[in-house]
């Protein structure tokens, strides 16, 4: 098995996190200059392991290994949420870069490979997972072409201040791998408020997005009578409270159900106090791994809508947003990562699903993929106070690192 | 009984609607150069109709009759609301105008006077009701120096501008009057919509408003358990259906009820689509002229935020905004102004309450007051498409000039 140096991973999360500290957090946009910079030192860390380091077309930094015959990717993506925190994709990069040291330097394990990869955006700064999405053949140059940030640069402008514009975009060679695996923060509290500290994804959330738009008619609250009213604000709440019923019926039907809904944006017009609403707007969320489960939630979703409807006084519509597809890790990945678990953590692991979008959903549809979780601290995400105990820290690139041999040993 | 003539009232009101022609309605805001223009007109117009006009430190122009020993004050305001419509309060203006006029020239009205009113800023571009406060002295020096338009220019400076600074301003002395009659556009479809051409003000609303504060606690949306969440945008939309459904109880317990309520604004905080809401607010806002009614249903809303408060998982807070009291018109005022829609058309008048807020409230204080509606249009209001038929407009201002003679005539 392969021996991980836990001081060693540590010490280099910290000096990474060195690029764009932020309290004890990093604001690390991707393209920014303290990104560049961490992507320049990470491809000469990986060089250090052994590794032949590439920057790609899009900001990949991938080190390949010339020398073993079965190869494992591993990493996850090194920019940060805006005065985010310190590990979350980064965690998972420097994992990758632990586990390339630690199988060069066992010589039990020659001829099997560690591949380290930092993938560029998965955070969404110019787009949605540009990195792993380009390395997969899922983005187009005409997508590149159209992408800005919210600030207003484009994508193009970025990538030739960041001197990647013009090198060619690295694509994924499946016969190259066996597999993908990566580590990240939970990003919740499910491992944080209990007893176990590794979390084994068993999927990836699909992400299904809709607004609800309600027509009224906008109206004086003084002299218009209610019987009269036609108001898209109390339809609007009538409605929503319909949805969180339902949603809940269907949950609570399925034992130990881990689908969540959200309706987190709303939208009342004129939106005064003394003015009855001609309009209104909601945006309905719902995740869960399996898609006849989403399936159903919106089968319910649009039957509510279609019943107010037809009920009034207000017209009812719904358009979907967006909807990602769920994606299933690999059953016999999550069987090595959970041996690995029990081994330095006897009956401290989960299973779970990941509530969160990540490259590994992205990666699976090429690739056998893996995924591995460590506590968050509260729970706390997207924010300069997130943080992960360092025993866990120690303790997470261990497990990958033996759940790597085991699956690199597997066939 | 008074002769009024309903082509001289259309003219002036068409004249008047010049000052800040904005499409079919007008733009007049308080104390602008159009304001203070139309002010000038109607003192001079007062002048014509054998009255002292005097424009007062807050812009009051009020139509003194030096000659008879009973008056009544007839009026309205005269600004508009930013693209409101040409007569609102116009309308009344021009009637108590054309009253003086027609009981001028009747010399069997001898010894029973009109005076002529345009109240200033009732539409609050500065302030509530600047002028009718003013006027019976519940406007004090301190909130004239503090008040402001939603632009940032002071009242003080616009006083300035305008010329009325250093005036005094007219106090009433309820000795001169037997009353206060207004004439409005209903701002409403209740006349419009049914047979009435005349309604008859029983009283003006009070006008009651909360806000409601939920706290919960702000969580990823996708890793976030629904056992864990504290979603103040589910416990608002719940609480608002309850409130509604409690509040239609309660008012289909009273046969012919015309109380009102709205919620016209919520906020969600942060209002994301992936962020389960950690705060929301909204304004709960009442109607009604029965002081009784008011506290009957304060009381439920109150019950219902302490019982949700009670019942978790987000805290349930609750404070009062304003609370304007309901302002009866004078019975007898009513019986008078009835009897003379009677005789003008027959079987086509309605006691009603008013929804919106009138000058009439304020002077109802110190004055025995009355209110009389035509329809509006649609029920348009503060909007420049705002209209009323011609003939409800020739209609109106006889059976007025009947009723005021009638109130005159009758101690």
């Amino acid at each position: 098995m392969p021996r991980t140096d836990g001081e060693r991973v540590v010490l280099d999360l910290k000096r990474l996190a060195e690029f764009g500290r932020y309290k004890t957090g990093v604001h690390r946009p991707t393209y920014s200059a303290e990104d560049v910079a961490s992507r320049q030192w990470l491809a000469d860390k990986f060089a250090e392991a052994g590794l032949d380091p590439v920057i790609d077309g899009i900001g990949n930094v991938i080190g390949r290994d010339p020398r073993s015959a079965r190869r494992l990717l591993v990493g996850s993506h090194s920019e940060t949420q805006p005065h985010g925190g310190w590990l979350d994709g980064a965690l998972g990069v420097v994992y990758g870069l632990e586990l390339a040291r630690a199988f060069a330097a066992d010589p039990a394990l020659a001829g099997l490979g560690i591949e380290a990869v930092a993938w560029a955006d998965e955070e969404g700064h110019y787009g949605n997972m540009l990195g792993s999405r380009s390395f997969t053949g899922a983005l187009s140059d005409a997508e590149i072409e159209a992408a800005t940030s919210r600030e207003g640069k484009t994508l193009r402008q970025a990538l030739v201040e960041a001197g990647f514009a013009g090198r060619p975009r690295e694509l994924a060679d499946p016969s190259r791998y066996i597999g993908y695996l990566e580590a990240h923060i939970e990003q919740g509290d499910t491992l944080d408020s209990g007893e176990a500290r590794i979390g084994i994804v068993e999927g990836i959330v699909g992400i299904w997005n809709y607004w609800v738009t309600l027509t009224g008619e906008q109206n004086h609250a003084g002299t218009t009578q209610m019987s009269r009213r036609k108001d898209a604000g109390s339809a609007m709440v009538r409605l929503a409270t319909l949805v969180h019923d339902r949603f809940a019926e269907i949950a609570g039907q399925r034992t130990s159900s881990r689908t969540v809904w959200t309706i987190g944006r709303m939208l009342l017009d004129p939106n005064a106090p003394s003015i009855v609403p001609g309009r209104a707007e909601m945006q309905v969320q719902f995740r869960d791994t399996d898609p006849d489960i989403l399936a159903l939630f919106e089968r319910a979703l649009h039957e509510l809508v279609g019943e107010a409807d037809r009920a009034g006084p207000c017209r009812v519509a719904i358009a979907p947003m967006s909807k990602t597809a769920p994606a299933a890790m690999d059953s016999g990945f999550q069987a090595l990562i959970e041996a690995a678990a029990e081994r330095h953590a006897p009956g401290r692991h989960l299973r779970m699903p990941s509530g969160a979008g990540h490259d590994a959903q992205i990666l699976s549809r090429r690739l056998r993929s893996g995924m591995m979780f460590v506590p968050s601290l509260k729970g706390i995400s997207h924010h300069w106070a997130e943080d992960t105990k360092e025993a866990d820290i120690v303790l997470g690139v261990q497990v990958l690192a033996d759940a790597a041999a085991a699956i690199l040993k597997a066939e």
